[in-house]
């Protein structure tokens, strides 16, 4: 039995929670929250006890840690488990700085312990599916990738002000995919930015909408477009086009129906946001987790991958800022 | 806390057990099986205790049962279990002679308690939210309904024999679907059936491939194809011709990909069988039993359901015999 | 060069016309119809003469006819342009009478004549695409076919009186798809009919929805179910399933546009009626009676397709009227 | 009646002669080409008579020229018809070398003759009903384009060598779409290119794949990628985010066949190359420009749409070579 401690209690917090618990051989023991109410309140929920955090990494019973508290605790937190010698399992980003990113990097390869960060798309049925299809060689080499990924809102410009600015907070996501379905390293990378959706978003220093191109080692082309506002929902696709085909990975839908009316004939939108059409994803990036902790495996997204998604993030929020092409 | 028995710990039964640990307020407290392995494991995984079935029935702090149970057995243990006062939840059919299946009302009716039957399909999302659309008048009113019911292959002939036939084993799902969608009653029902794929079907008795048509109180028609050897998987459709558009209901698929290859663009067959396509209703219709019985509510598929699809089943089966149209 | 006589100038004459100018070695000489007026105006566009129907019988000259007149019309110039040796371009149906439908087969058979009839559908790039890929045995044996052929609107209740009902009128070219796509001939065929759009339409004895289904020699089953109102459009389909898999014949849209809106992902409905959805049929199949003269090949849809369709028809007609399944 | 001079008898020549000669009013009077077999066969099959470009200039009764002729002769034979005062319809692009384009330009707006650039994919059903439908503000104000424009494969390298390279041989109606669409100007460009298909591509100093981001002067953001060889056949499809919405334009297919086998569910592909999916567009460019000499309205790609794509394409060629942003 392996015992666990949850940093974080809030809304990823709970849904890490919840699939944690359906893993065999896995408990919940420790939950550790600044809001003691919301630790109180899910640790009561799953028979777990609450935790400060300082207790957390102090307990040796505790053999794992899932962290899911808020981002300015991340790097803090990975280099106290590492220390400790936990098992971690840390929500994106590792931290909005490289440098300190980098330094948690250090640490946890020092301290020898597994350490996963929760690059969930990489789980996700569909883009899973077509990762395996690619690597069989159902089309061949790889050529270009064409990412979409837009949200369906903003979230308040509160929050965008502490993000660290749309493309370590959103388009993160989009590098590992980059990373991850081409195999492959960007030499060069090119970002346009505007602010199209709410002009408190530029206020804040921020864009709302990105165009970022790479160029990888192998002279393989990739775009992200994004926006932080697609008014039919959350967008999620990508394609990818090679030597003998293309494979494309569309949005999930809640229902199959189509409805054909006067006017046209239509179909659902997609899932809302990403807590439903990533929601097996969740589920199935802890279950890797903890199987590759029980079978001494290694994990498919390492604090390595964390770091180089960081890294293009910043690259590419330099490109935009100075105008330039930036050189990896 | 309701104490619940389960009555069959076979492939349907394992199913019910672990969706409906996951309700609030509900406690598998028994299961019972004619296989005393399959009880104990079963009743292990879940912390129950085994049990025969009288007593379960003699049980009374058992308030449900939930039977998964071989088809013969049902029609026992509906009225067992409803003069022992407790609530039901039965898989379809509720038996293969409309004869007890009336008799199982009756006992039902007399003793006033719950009784559902798991016609799962009314609580697949996507069927669900093509029949709140319609109730919502978005195409007007229904004319016409086409059923389309294919499964990937066709069972064991040693099934098959007895199975009561294609028409109350298969059909007596979309039999349900016809009233529940266009609700309304046949007046009038033709069947014709061949035996396409596999002569042993024929030696058996049986058909493996029909077309039934029905028609209504108020007009109404109703098509149902089957077949029982679909090669592109399991084909669960719909679609619902009103007065002022149509609902289609589509299969679902395992993944979004989309592949360009050098012959033709593809995408994935639909679910493979039922245990995948209706996974979520399965979770929902047990969901649905036991907020009935918490909110003490009626449940959506009755006994009387079971009793009238059942009805059909057997009108479809006499048409195609004789040859002719068979009035109900 | 090959002298052809139009006789009708009506809507679909001058579809016709547009297209039989266009075949190589073909010319429009002359031009015959009972409105004196649109003979006169088709004529001159294509630099033809008017002519009376016996002008065009008694010129030896004229080598072929192509009939677009009114339904009762055709048996007549049929008999006739087979007495004078002429080729046979006629549209659907023979006749309203199966009786002088087959006396119009026998003529055509003793004169020798070419004689196609307009089963235009049979053109249709989608249809023609699918019985190709069927008959290379990309789906093995076929078992089942399911025909959905559903009108934008029912015509005025006038016409429908002198239409023949709904069987002869609009049936007719679905019976000659399932005679087509199966290669095989009907045993058996029952009726389910209602009228559900228009009541004048059932004043006037006739039924705006039907279900049709027939079992063939080998065994096989086919449903056809049909509307007088589609409020989405012109709804042209079928589905073949086979031993190995299935082949659908989807609609046609104008365009591929698809919006993603605030509710919904939507697309084109179907082309709006026959005259742009079987634009190219139309096309193509008076391409393939020049080119079968020229050729001295077999056309595609003789004069024993048009009977046997009619055949179905009245069948049909008869199992919805006596309430019975009709053997053949 | 408006006599037209065709220039250049080669495979896009045949096709606007196909087009012009059915256009009411308009007669192919004269068809000239350096290879004379060409011009005399086109000529003979439409009752044209051949002459030389000398000719054609200086004959007063020809109204208009279409000029379908190798690129290298574009320049000079619009210089040469605006100052004959004819209007005309010039295959893109105007030239390789934007300096002669601009004078061109100068030319014809000196002359004050009409004169149309054949972007004919602004005449494609798809894109100009999605163009109707965002003008139209479904989806509020356009915020992103994205467009893939994919050819099967590649032309001769021979071609290649003398094209002007991809940017100006390919992007050029990718450049004009972006125009189109957005109604607004880049005011910066940035391109990525490689050659991944053939080195031979290379070696004659151009790319085969390219992503060409843009920035307008409203801020908007606009994605085109391209590749020489799409193993899947043509693919030619953009999508508009919208404040309100999302307009997708995609391809189109042979014919609407879905196939269920064993293995996946699949549809034809694409449209094989330019001429069939732009079949409608090539008819649809020369029937807007004879409209437009007869009603004396502006036609709707005109000369200096012609050079403002060239323009575009030398700064996308020029950023790629010099690894660095171009400003507009």
């Amino acid at each position: 039995m392996i015992d666990v401690a949850l940093l974080g209690a809030g809304r990823i917090g709970r849904i890490h929670a919840g699939n944690l618990v359906r893993q065999p051989g896995v408990r919940l023991a420790a939950v550790s929250d600044v809001n003691a109410e919301a630790a109180a309140a899910l640790a009561a929920e799953y028979g777990a006890r609450v935790a400060s955090a300082d207790d957390v990494f102090a307990d040796r019973s505790l053999a794992a840690v899932v962290i899911g508290s808020s981002t300015d605790t991340h790097a803090d937190f990975i280099v106290r488990a590492a220390a400790a010698g936990k098992a971690i399992f840390c929500e994106k980003p590792v931290d909005l700085e490289l440098v300190r990113a980098r330094a948690c990097a250090d640490a946890v390869h020092k301290a020898g312990v597994t350490c996963m960060i929760g690059f969930q798309r990489r789980f996700d049925p569909t883009f899973a599916a077509l990762k395996r299809r690619l690597d069989a060689g159902e089309i061949g080499d790889a050529e270009m990738l064409v990412v979409t990924s837009r949200d369906p809102g903003a979230p308040p410009v509160d929050y965008i002000r502490k993000s660290g600015g749309i493309f370590k907070d959103m388009l993160i996501h989009d590098f590992d995919i980059f990373r991850w379905i081409l195999g492959d390293e960007a030499v060069s990378v090119h970002a346009y930015a505007s602010c199209l959706t709410d002009a408190a978003i530029a206020d804040a220093g921020d864009a709302d909408s990105t165009l970022v191109t790479l160029r990888t080692q192998k002279g393989r082309l990739c775009v992200i477009n994004t926006s932080r506002r697609a008014a039919y929902g959350y967008d999620q696709r990508f394609e990818v086009l090679g030597s003998r085909g293309m494979l494309q990975a569309g949005n999930h839908r809640p229902t199959e129906v189509v409805a054909a009316g006067g006017q046209s004939i239509s179909s659902d939108l997609p899932e809302p946001f990403f807590l439903e059409r990533y929601r097996v994803a969740y589920a199935d990036e802890i279950a890797h987790f903890f199987a590759a902790l029980r079978d001494r495996t290694t994990v498919r997204t390492t604090i390595d991958d964390g770091v180089a998604a960081l890294a293009l993030a910043e690259a590419a929020a330099t490109s935009w800022r100075e105008g330039r092409v930036v050189a990896l």
